[in-house]
């Protein structure tokens, strides 16, 4: 029986990708990694398959993205800037939404690797790290932190450190963190994080809340605003984990007669399109998806052209203030 | 040299397209024109190669999607829902931004043809209907009316007339039609037709502005609509071609201390998510975007199995009136 990738990789202890990284000479391995991987090679007698390799070298020119949907405003706008950019530099996308649903990531995974495409930019991330080992394809990540693999975020910490920080140096007694659901993997967590801390070295009370996996439901978010103000009617301060939630935030508070910013201070995160346009203003967050386009764009193309990358990506954020505020 | 399907095509006087749908029988051809190419396929003694017919046939179970931008949100709701039902009927999607440059439509549907999908949904329309000619796949538009090409759009012509009674009848002196551009052959356009035929007919004053081609520019819509409000200040009533435009016009009014609805009433169109977050929460017309999605996957599979379709689809609008009028 042939001697396989993943023959290699149990033994190494590694991940099929980090192997094919090895042959590859693509990403950044540490040297450690690459020399245990070498070591096994030679005592399994593995021959890469050249043939393989090399048809698998053959570009397409297309470039997969999957998001959880792009009816979300910040994933519109960042499929908007990766096809920009991606075209700039003569690749075309195959756009997929996963819903958040592990089925469909996985199958989408599938038909890219299918219709051979020359690299994976995952902004969805519900399938388990070990699935992302049979992949061996360039793969740029956002918001997810995995071995091995380039990843782009915006500093999450940072952001909602200065959100926090400007709710409580602005008088409020009493915060919320509004957010879509921690159960995934994600490097925007990280926002909560940040939150609680600040929160907590402030002496200042707080509470979070969480939509389910599947939503980014405004009629949702308003329910769960709404119960969420009921239940502590003495919130003055939110903070949401994006504009989406931040501009629900603001209708609920409308409609429950609480005046902003007098009565409720409101901010988002994200800086989209629409939050310039709501009334009142928004304060915000900005993560800048331009920016983590492009860069996003770069590392996969390197990686392609089989050029090292830098894993980590954290891109700075600015504080927008508002009327909301 | 062989006789091509452009050939017959030529002596014929139909498009590519047709002859290809009277040899695979798919797809509305009247009889005169069935019998004209049968006809001149004789004459020319054309011999169908019918392994490139088979090839043709074999399904690669993917769509493309040509759309101008999935950044506008009316496009990204689109995009949103024709991927949830393509993949209930076992397809995925390639979507593809246009941003409305002819060159990259037409790239993007040889990449298309490139990459073998069974079939395409453009919404995007800056190509030439003679360009429509060589795609020889099946096809569904939205918005706009190729002979032979199975179209879907709302009912633009109801949709606006409803939207100009109702200023009217609110008591509006002056109104104003924004919209994007008009240089494009798209049914949208009977929206500004319709709001023209019954200012007219009711003797009201009114006045049409519209954006450049290539915008869905938040800045460049504020602008014009700025500079609308300034040289006809009397304007009292609105109406938009889009929810997008028409959050604009709320924000400029707001800014230029116009009350809604007392001083100035506004109505929208399509109905995005956004809409009802708007405050005032906009007046509108729904576009069906989820049963038109629903309807294009549809009639996109039929032909794909070489089943009729329907040439003309136009689904009906709605009325929602909320608080700005």
């Amino acid at each position: 029986m042939a001697i396989t990738l993943k023959d290699v990789a149990k033994k190494a202890g590694v991940t099929v990708t980090t192997v094919s990284r090895v042959l590859n000479n693509r990403g950044y391995i540490s040297d450690k990694t690459r020399n245990k991987v070498y070591q096994v090679m030679e005592e399994l007698n593995y021959q890469p398959n050249e043939i393989a390799r090399s048809l698998s070298k053959k570009k397409s020119n297309i470039i997969g993205i999957i998001i959880p949907t792009v009816s979300h405003p910040f994933f519109s706008e960042l499929a908007f800037y990766l096809e920009a950019y991606a075209y700039q530099k003569g690749y075309k996308i195959m756009l997929c939404n996963s819903q958040h649903d592990p089925k469909k990531e996985k199958e989408y995974t599938e038909m890219l690797r299918g219709n051979q495409v020359d690299g994976i930019i995952m902004a969805s991330h519900t399938m388990e790290v070990s699935e992302y080992e049979n992949l061996d394809l360039p793969i740029v990540t956002f918001d997810r932190q995995i071995e091995g693999i380039p990843y782009i975020s915006s500093d999450n910490y940072k952001g909602a450190s200065l959100a926090t920080n400007l709710l409580i140096d602005k008088g409020c007694k009493k915060l919320a963190y509004i957010s879509g659901s921690l159960s995934l993997n994600l490097l925007a967590n990280k926002r909560n994080e940040a939150f609680i801390n600040i929160a907590q070295s402030r002496n200042v009370d707080y509470i979070t809340a969480q939509t389910d996996m599947n939503v980014f439901n405004t009629q949702q978010y308003e329910g769960l605003i709404r119960n969420l103000f009921k239940d502590h009617p003495d919130i003055d301060g939110v903070f949401a984990s994006s504009d989406l939630i931040a501009a629900n935030a603001i209708k609920v508070s409308e409609q429950l007669n609480k005046r902003i910013p007098k009565d409720i201070k409101i901010i988002g995160y994200d800086d989209i399109q629409m939050s310039s346009l709501l009334i009142p203003e928004l304060t915000t967050i900005r993560q800048p998806i331009e920016e983590m386009s492009s860069l996003a764009i770069e590392l996969l193309n390197k990686q392609i052209n089989d050029n090292d990358v830098e894993i980590d990506n954290i891109l700075p954020v600015a504080l927008i203030e508002r009327q909301t505020t």
